[in-house]
């Protein structure tokens, strides 16, 4: 089977990324282009089986070389149909039969999970040296996605819906979240809510820098915030800092939930490297409790944007070979 | 295998408690006495050795029809060596061998598991008709205490610590805990925290019908501050009512990591029965999330004091019988 390779696919709303890995998670080849939802499903569809055989091609490889397809696709999944039942990024996407018309064009087993589990998985398969079986990923993008695995399983829960991390409530007293409830940590550690709270302080009249790179940009990103936050921007630290409280208290609740052996943050926001990170480990070891001696390591995606891709392949190497 | 039973054993600070269970569930004889833990181990053991035999004669069966301990004990625990590494209810218990001595005495294989997560167990194992996998315990008692049920199997974490869900933090500047948290979920819903506040309320003045009860009685406890909130006594509303609350926000926060079918809630301060779960079930129904169709079935817990020495068994049942 040495010349064996997985496809992993990653369907994003703006992207389709796929990746040819390797047994060790090696990406061996990889092809991205635009999604464009609007084409309609057959047309996606159409593409994901055209780039995997571009990408075997490259390879040298015939079809019969392909051990199995993983597939990251935006929730909810029917797992049982094997569909995307609907997505906010993919419009007009209802109940598509993704992992049947895969398996029946490539002709090999296909593994279909949520997107941030795949990306979670991608994260726990490639590079822990101390082959640690859990890994808690929180990413930090438009909204707070999160994934979780455990003893080496991505957690789907009862209703295929665990790892909603994102809605986590870590303020009763916060404010009110597009899904109905106050305090979610994604109305703190997204990077919407970054910028957010950063144009609702200049509005308010806060002295900042951040008030000429707003007038000099026309907009304003969570990468200004840390930025600025990084040069003692007052307005940039408190904000960047409020974060990193919520990020850290989010993982004290992950921690005494799950008890991973370790917690990563991957996103937008973790653009910011070891700003974000020693923030969210100081104040993490700050508030953490006293008696345990369960302390996580709290790291940095490392597989950035192929982390969908490359955890897809993964679950289709775990998941596909099952007895060859 | 129609006359085997598997013996499930609770070790708690008070009592030891040891059933017979047959296969089903059923408790077939038990036996309770007083733990005594000043006795020392080795007393202590012998004695779960010697209720065990007394079971058996009782039921008639020779210890050729036992199939397996289970043992639920305070953590931490050791498991792979089997021992109880520390208790704060067992002083002087260090590092003590109940696996080994168990199954030497009785020539069964023994499973040692956390005591709150053979109690979530027990409540998995009996009596659930939908046949439904995974189910979350929370125990509201002088502590809060947790166990977790995923896929059938109790969820132990990488540091053996998961499910402190006591100490998920719910209010960032709630107050201290002992652990060395702020706003901990033990802070708001265990049955001391509510005494405690009530009797700082009373300290600081309030008007309220405890008053009475605590110059009558000399001492508060949590039925009291129940009882008067049934009866409309303002003051045990407001804390009931903050109890409730903070239990609503932590059966939300449980669902979206792990989106269980049950989160079934026990201990002293459930025998509230329906005025806590109404409560409960209310300010989650107010709180929760309107995008998901992922509501969780919140109950009432079973089996009271028994489910420890019920789940012990069951995990006996589970765990010491393969292949058999």
């Amino acid at each position: 089977m040495s010349f064996a390779v997985a496809i992993g696919i990653d369907l994003g709303g703006t992207n389709l990324k796929v990746a040819a890995v390797d047994s060790t998670g090696r990406v061996l080849s990889s092809a991205q282009t635009a999604t464009n939802p609007a084409r309609g499903p057959e047309i996606v569809l159409a593409e994901m089986v055209d780039l995997s055989d571009r990408l075997l091609t490259q390879l040298n490889r015939t079809r019969a070389a392909l051990i199995g397809v993983g597939v990251g696709a935006p929730g909810p999944l029917n797992q049982t149909a094997g569909t995307v039942v609907r997505a906010a990024n993919l419009v007009g996407w209802n109940d598509v039969p993704i992992r049947d018309f895969l398996h029946k064009s490539l002709h090999v087993l296909v593994h279909l999970e949520n997107d941030a589990n795949a990306a979670a998985y991608g994260e726990f398969w490639v590079g822990d040296p101390k082959n640690r079986t859990d890994l808690v990923l929180l990413t930090l993008g438009t909204g707070v996605g999160a994934g979780i695995i455990l003893g080496g399983q991505v957690l789907r829960g009862h209703f295929e819906n665990a790892g909603e991390l994102g809605h986590m409530i870590v303020n009763p007293e916060g404010p009110l979240c597009a899904c109905g409830q106050r305090g979610c940590l994604e109305q703190y550690a997204s990077g919407t809510s970054v910028t957010q709270r950063a144009q609702s302080e200049l509005r308010g009249g806060a002295h900042s820098t951040l008030r000429q790179i707003l007038h000099t940009q026309g907009t304003l990103n969570a990468s200004d915030v840390s930025r600025c936050a990084q040069q003692s921007d007052p307005l940039s630290m408190r904000i960047w800092l409020e974060t990193c409280m919520y990020l850290a208290l989010a993982c004290i609740n992950i921690q005494h939930a799950f008890n991973p052996a370790r917690i990563i943050l991957g996103g937008g926001l973790s653009q910011a490297g070891e700003f974000l990170l020693h923030s969210v480990q100081n104040e993490f070891k700050n508030r953490f409790w006293k008696l345990g001696h369960d302390v996580p390591a709290i790291g940095l995606a490392r597989l950035g944007y192929d982390a969908g891709a490359i955890g897809a392949a993964g679950l289709a190497w775990k998941n596909c070979t099952a007895g060859t």
